[in-house]
């Protein structure tokens, strides 16, 4: 979508900027403790919020040079995050906000939810064998590239618990990034994005199983296989009956939700608690919330429905056309009916216009461009980099007859489940604060590197 | 709507029904804490939305009865609030929840900017001076009532300065669940809508007026005019360039908004960030945030512009009509075209029904059934309901050539107004927890008394 050019080409909005909005927007957060202007808690929640999606939109300008909105979103994140460099300390109310980081969170959910709405059951199937061939080879390579040779040889003197977290960090696929390019670019359709899916959500399986597995060493020093044997049992139960309930009662869902009355706002209601009942599940049973939101979606299908927005063109149409051949009528009546069709997803869209950007320029302000003025941890973070980049490419060369560099670089970035695993290894104190920043960077560098590449590969295609 | 019944002749449904969920997804909230069923914080809070929404739509059957939607949620939540009684404390977290609450207020804050955008600024000035009117009687008759007669009568023995805010929390209109009767019943057009909106946002800055008159008279035993100054100064300066941009600015925004590239997206954040951000710069001047998300709505209008979903249906439609007359052709054309423009309100709506139903069942969620069980307080509270709701009608008949009733009752709710009138009292220790108690009663029985009476009146007209 190229939004600027026009946007620039408009005297009302050179005049007044998005930027200059900005700029007026956040000067209230930094100076004003008056009683004359004293928001409340909720007040300055909801200018948090405006200040993110202005933030979002101001950065779309990235698409001007082709690059994908969800980059602009990340740098725009980065930018804000780190003004407190500059002596603006104004946001950094943000960083502790606990509902803005709720509505980040179910951002990325009802993101996941819409992926897996467009995302055929059936297709993924066809690819399912791809899938965990690529997940495979993609959690195997890091994780043993990790812990046993670039860990020991670029952090030596760690105990070897500290080399199996880094190892286990670099295994997990974050999906959020990688589908929202895919869905910017209008692939998610494509068998390359299919086999990204589903090596992703196997990849988050297999992550838990390798966290559990790890946490369990370094807790009891020996592993629990009972343990292990429960969380993976329910991981692939999880999914299992997912994909099974999904493969019968799809279909009777969606014909349900087609004829179900009572206009949008039944539909819309029945599809996001669908999506956000097994979100809830997969994360009650341990697994992502994003897990079961794209389950969800995979279930209820991209039903089409015919909603006319005002049913009375219809006669309208018939008035209008009473003089034209009867065949020209039967046409246009079927035009317009088609046209009348509507995706679940449609209606499911402004609320993930509304929440995902959240997540996105959050997912941007968390970075501390301090780290950079390290320069051991920035050349170690580059080396696991190249690591974390090499085995998801690798994976890629086993995804069969399809763009294999696509699928490769889909597998790319670490996102937040590199984050919870990295939080867990700190928590237990088996890494350290540097080792943690290494990680931190490692999964910026891989989260920043994958829009621009992937979009790239995409529009080659 | 009749949603219901065609539910309920559906075979699928019959088996598996909305209340049969409703009692499933209650289950795991008050009996799980083990190690295999742990939700996080985050998952537990997307199971209280879902619970809520489906809660909303299960109550949607009050339609069948021709009772507005907001009734049932409101009654909904009144039982689920009330669950405890019964000894299921497994709700008991909800109510204590912040995301929730946020939601909640979040759900008012979006409704109220909808109720602003389809609301007309020129139609609101064609009644200002009749709104003014409204508002003014329908404060000062339930003030001097509640003040001078009835507080002295049925509370004998407080001190004066409880009796002013008895007084002073019997004159506030909230226009949350008029808005929303006016707007499930599609009369948001009308007159009696426009004044009833008008006088509820005059009779806010009133009631603000009033709240800081007798807080400071409490605080200080005196006034002080300077302070008293200032506050209507900043409520009338915010409402009057609301209204000025509005008049000057509207037609502008408004056509930039329509002509706006970057497709649903672009359109969305601009009116959300727009509402959110009024809703922040009321609330930051001492208003309520309402009033601020609906003085954004007034500004914006609500914009028609062309959206085809699916753009190609204006050639296909040109194929299909090549053999038609010409004049069908053209008119065919006109027809799509005028079908094709979408309202700005139909993509805020999606989002509307997401968070709206969350603060109409929550705030029944807020009532306590065991006020019932004393006495004292039930007859007081009703002879001060009959109070004010007497009031409020009374200043109906001060409405001009419109149907009186409509716009008597439209005033009636108190609602969340009130209720942070009754905090502050409490608050300041004017009032003491059996009068609170009270107040809490005149506010429950004036929000569950509105619905039903003003959708029958609608009905009639």
């Amino acid at each position: 979508m190229k939004i600027f050019p026009s946007i620039f080409g408009n005297s009302f909005l050179k005049k007044r900027s998005w930027g200059w909005l900005l700029a007026v927007m956040t000067l209230p957060l930094g100076s004003c403790e008056g009683d004359f202007f004293a928001p409340s808690h909720f007040a300055t929640t909801l200018l948090w919020i405006v200040l993110l999606l202005v933030a979002a939109r101001v950065s779309s300008i990235v698409t001007r040079w082709k690059q994908p909105e969800v980059l602009g979103e990340l740098l725009i994140g980065v930018l804000l995050g780190n003004l407190f460099l500059f002596g603006f300390n104004g946001l950094e109310l943000l960083r502790t906000d606990e509902t803005i980081h709720f509505l980040a969170e179910l951002g990325v959910v009802i993101l996941l939810f819409q992926v897996g709405l467009e995302s055929n059951i059936k297709a993924m199937r066809r690819v399912g064998g791809r899938a965990l061939a690529v997940a495979i080879v993609g959690v195997v390579i890091p994780f043993v590239f990790g812990t046993w040779i670039f860990g020991p040889l670029l952090l030596p003197g760690l105990s070897f618990n500290a080399y199996l977290f880094i190892g286990a960090i670099l295994t997990a696929t974050s999906v959020g990034i990688t589908a929202r390019v895919f869905k910017d670019a209008n692939a998610l359709q494509t068998p390359e994005a299919q086999i990204v899916l589903g090596a992703a959500v196997i990849d988050d399986v297999m992550g838990l199983i390798i966290l559990a597995v790890v946490s369990a060493m370094v807790k009891t020093g020996a592993v629990d296989i009972g343990n292990i044997g429960v969380i993976i049992l329910k991981a692939i139960g999880f999914l299992a009956s997912g994909i099974i309930i999904g493969q019968f009662a799809a279909g009777k869902i969606s014909k349900f939700l087609a004829i179900l009355s009572g206009g949008l706002a039944m539909k819309l209601t029945f599809a996001i608690t669908m999506g956000l009942f097994f979100a809830f599940l997969a994360d009650a049973i341990g697994l992502a919330p994003i897990v079961g939101a794209f389950t969800a979606g995979l279930i209820l299908d991209n039903v089409h429905f015919r909603y006319f927005a005002d049913p009375t063109i219809v006669s309208e149409m018939q008035v209008v056309l009473k003089n034209a051949p009867e065949k020209a009528q039967k046409e246009a009546h079927t035009v317009l009916e088609r046209y009348a069709e509507r995706h679940l997803d449609s209606i499911v869209a402004p609320i993930g216009h509304f929440l995902a950007p959240i997540f996105f320029v959050m997912t941007g302000f968390a970075v501390n461009l301090q780290l950079l003025g390290n320069f051991h941890v920035v050349v170690v973070a580059f080396v696991f980099t190249i690591v974390a980049i090499g085995g998801k490419v690798a994976s890629g060369l086993v995804a069969g007859n399809v763009r294999k560099a696509i699928v490769g670089f889909g597998m790319v970035p670490r996102g937040e489940v590199g984050l919870i695993f990295a939080a867990m290894g700190r928590q237990l104190d088996v890494i350290n604060a540097e080792e943690f920043s290494i990680i931190v960077l490692i999964i910026i560098l891989t989260t920043l590197i994958t829009p621009p590449i992937l979009s790239k590969l995409l529009r080659k295609g």
